[in-house]
């Protein structure tokens, strides 16, 4: 039986990785911490979760809950994560880090992008960039893994095989993403209250967005060379799920069939990745509540342009899905376990 | 391992078997059959269900079909469910019904409803209602469930402890319930489509629903004697879910705790349903994708009156989860199995 | 011109009331207070206000701005009206109030209520209960208009025949009410945050609404006797609108084309108020964006109950709408002056 | 008082402009058509619309209703529009043609994209493209105004002054398109009905789209050259609403400010244009029920690439209210006239 902590478990990323882990029958919850809501029961936050009544909000008290768990997944805010990544990972660890702290490996573009200094240079160099269709090698060997953020996970596994391939040009990728508002986190803010979000949509954080440079530079790493991206973000009003759009200028004179082809031969071991046929197109419908990811593929002839649509859920492969799919590769357990619910359609 | 049919597969209810039985390891799912589809796979219909990519739909041959499965689903709509259910029930098969040609067991009662004859009263005679928490013992017995409609699902666990505690005058209830648009099932119909349904709501059917004859047998049989209910069923902007929101004179001065703690002794039990402490009420988004059911109560001390609230998915609960949860009971198998996942919030 | 101050801009019926205002020639804006968004352009919170670039939100100083408008639109809060409606009443000024300061009038009633004292008790006797459709000939009389809450307009307009002519028992009546989430105001609030709004519908305040009051004195002083009534609120997933679903016990054997008739009589001069035809039934969709209102009736035969169904939308005829409304009337312009846009559908 | 007849009036485009015209004094409609809701109400339909009380749908006798109005709105699909068109302009009526009929000015690319033959080429010659802010003049003298596509007003208002001022390489544009459900009509289709596009997000006709040839043909019109684009819609979770994303490299190098300051120059007269300050985006929410565009900009430096973000509601500067608009013009009326309501909101 794995002993595992969720530290800062109110937000939706806690909540979901405690309904995700409450199917997987290898897991015990020890411990769940949040500093505001420190005291209740996760069922006064979360009704849903009744069958963790026992379960009440802690304090994140380092020291106090160390012995609790063997895995810590991290959902805490930006920052906040640092430095309690760092005391259970040189504790010996396995942790988990669903915040963006540890996915940059280059401490100055944290700083640049994320407006706040990176203290622990040392335990970052430990971090692995769990994507596991793409660091499954290295996530096994790892005790820390940076979980990636949702919007990278939608545009590096719709990109991938075409950099590796060398069918699109790097210099002109344009990611056009779209996400259901659980993306934003659960809080009490009028720009994401019902009557502002329903029947909106809008882009923003343009050029701005934090994701940015981690899409970068998991991109620069699969192409060789230093990639800058167009990345706009847009608020969907649904609860959740991302489409990714991607266009890209062709190096290749390659037909849809033909990239399709290669997306499968790329994709076809992954359990969580559908590669869809010619004509059929991702629905963030589709893939809602479940660890899967849609890719569909289409070349426009008239412009030499590769359009490539992705889809997850936000909060699974975006965020608690990935997380338990990397602790049960970290763990050496199946790793589809508790993961393998397909979508809830409607 | 127990072979399953899906018959009339191309439905919402048909799907929602589909994914529910995915999770459930003991059973294969050896024909899905619909008229319409027939031929196309039922992933061509339902992309999410890519676990399925070998079923394709075939027409409903029940000769042909008999020796392939031990259990069978029966998903047709209403009166053509009759026949299949009788020729299945008859070669000695499980028969789980989802249409509502074998709850009613008056055929002159069902013949006014449903404008349409019943020719299979003998059959009739051999189905219980499939309602775990009310008729667990007879279900265990039967080879024939008629599975619960979803109005009548929340409405009845809500009432059941009220009438059989005598605690409401059984003459003055009234049943408001609001309903997500996926109960309307998965039509081609101007009136359920998006931009009918989306930011508007409405009652419908009011006096005349078929669901009111089937609501007030089982509560005539509850309290034992005849009674007439008001129902008025309500479309909700949202694609799964039922509150039904009750109201009854009280026969006796009894305050809101102690009504609570009276329901919490029928249903402390019952797997799935939850009675929530005083001050907190249902919410449809806590059972969403969730075979779980909850209910809160409120005694309005100013009007003597019992306000009971109950909210289930209708999909699962109200249809497909109770069907499956119906099977686990017929087959022996532990009642839970494959109907566990909490609800998939937000 | 007509000058006109709306005192606590900030909220969705101070926006809604710039929005009609927009469209009356016969009026111009003078003053727009806020204390939380003073100092900033009406256009920074409410960009589709763009007609407005020129006011800026200031703090309400009730002497600073007494001189600049002839009409006083209250948008505050419970109990901050209440003073600065005596102040502009008491100087002359014809005051509109939407809050509900001044619709209850025995002081008692509202304390007990709204948990605060009225310290305004010689004012409250000038107010009149602003419902044109009951009250139009003392709101010619009057400077100050307590204009209706939501439900209270949605309800008391569906019970207003019935009562009048004695069909119904007023001890029976049910008023199960749902609303839009813009009832709620503009707030940062989890609880009215897109994720736990949408996909979910859940009953509140139930037996403590502070609508049952208001709702009650009208209804008691259309009967003519003290009435108590059931009235259960719920939150639907959609930015507008109210449907609320009424049952009262029958007094008298009527069907439901005379209840029709009856009603079509009461309303048939009436610039707003629809009554629908027989098998037709209102919905909030119908309604959006306007002043209308739409009512439906169904006569229950097997349980000799009547069916009242009345959709409005919550910050039209349930707030701004009929604010406007008001005003036309008591300036002596045509009653439907600003307002006789039809719905927004779909 | 103008007369004016609408053909195909069961749609919601037929019913955007019978409530947008409600507001219209100077304007009386005799007629509106429909093939398969003749003899029916018009509020049979949409009761809404309660105001047309006395209007009833009759089949498209072009003689019969020749001499019934001065302007004829087209609301018919693609292809039967053509007949009726060409026959009303030649016995000397004003044409405003919702359809796409008359928009290509080359029956080659038209009879391409439409899959079928354009009989009337000579009439088409007399079509000027309704944008009224690029072709006002042309407009003015104009009996026949093709009506733009609600996709292209998004994108070639947003692209105008970027292209005329060679800001932008034109060989480089990416429109990344986002459609309310409203812009696929009213019509009973399953991949339209509630449940399927509730919650969900999808990309759909990639490179196929038919509004693809009426931007290219506008954009190069403006550059001077032949352009090819590339154009991506998706269909959002919302009544009404077009949010087009737009990409281009820059030619110059040019600050953000710098090309607000360019646009403002170009709109600032326009009536329905508002360019946002820096660092505000459109959002859909801002404009529904409105005939306003909203259009923010950003220049990514890194990436040396202009980003174009324009808001409109499908339904009116989209379709009826642009349509409206030009009947304004062609009439000699004010061009605001009924169209100065501002967005419905929240």
């Amino acid at each position: 039986m794995i002993k595992v902590a969720i530290c800062g478990g109110s937000g939706y990323t806690g909540a979901e990785l405690l309904r995700i882990l409450s199917g997987h029958h290898g897991v015990e919850i020890t411990t769940v911490t949040s500093e505001k809501s420190a005291g209740k029961k996760v069922t006064d936050l979360f009704p849903h979760l009744h069958k963790y009544s026992y379960l009440i909000y802690e304090p994140l008290d380092k020291k106090e809950i160390l012995n609790k768990a063997d895995v810590f997944f991290m959902a805490l805010p930006h920052a906040a994560s640092q430095e309690a990544v760092d005391y259970f990972f040189k504790k010996g660890k396995k942790v988990i880090d669903l915040s963006a702290d540890y996915r940059l490996s280059d401490t100055a573009v944290y700083e640049e992008w994320y407006k706040t200094p990176h203290n622990y240079a040392d335990t970052l160099r430990n971090a692995v960039y769990g994507l596991p269709e793409i660091h499954r090698e290295e996530i096994k060997q790892s005790s820390l893994i940076a979980n990636p953020g949702c919007y990278p996970t939608a545009a590096i596994l719709g990109l991938y095989p075409s950099i590796k391939e060398g069918i699109i040009d790097v210099e002109s990728i344009i990611i056009d993403a779209k996400s259901g508002t659980s993306g934003a986190g659960r809080k009490a803010d009028i720009g994401f209250s019902y009557c502002e979000v329903n029947e909106g949509f809008k882009a923003y954080g343009i050029v701005s967005h934090r994701h940015t440079p981690e899409i970068e530079q998991e991109l620069s790493a699969i192409a060789g060379r230093g990639i800058k991206i167009n990345f706009t973000p847009h608020l969907v009003p649904m609860d959740r799920g991302i489409i990714s759009t991607m266009y890209a200028k062709m190096l290749k004179k390659v037909e849809t069939a033909e990239v399709i082809s290669i997306y499968k031969k790329y994709y076809d071991a992954e359990p969580f990745v559908n590669v869809l046929n010619e004509g059929v197109y991702p629905n963030a419908k589709n893939v809602r509540g479940s660890n899967f990811v849609e890719i569909g593929l289409k070349v426009n002839n008239r412009t030499n342009t590769l359009i490539i649509v992705s889809a997850i859920d936000n909060l699974v492969k975006g965020a608690s899905g990935q997380a338990v799919q990397n602790m049960n590769i970290i763990m050496g357990i199946k790793e589809t376990t508790a993961l393998e619910s397909l979508a809830v359609f409607p």
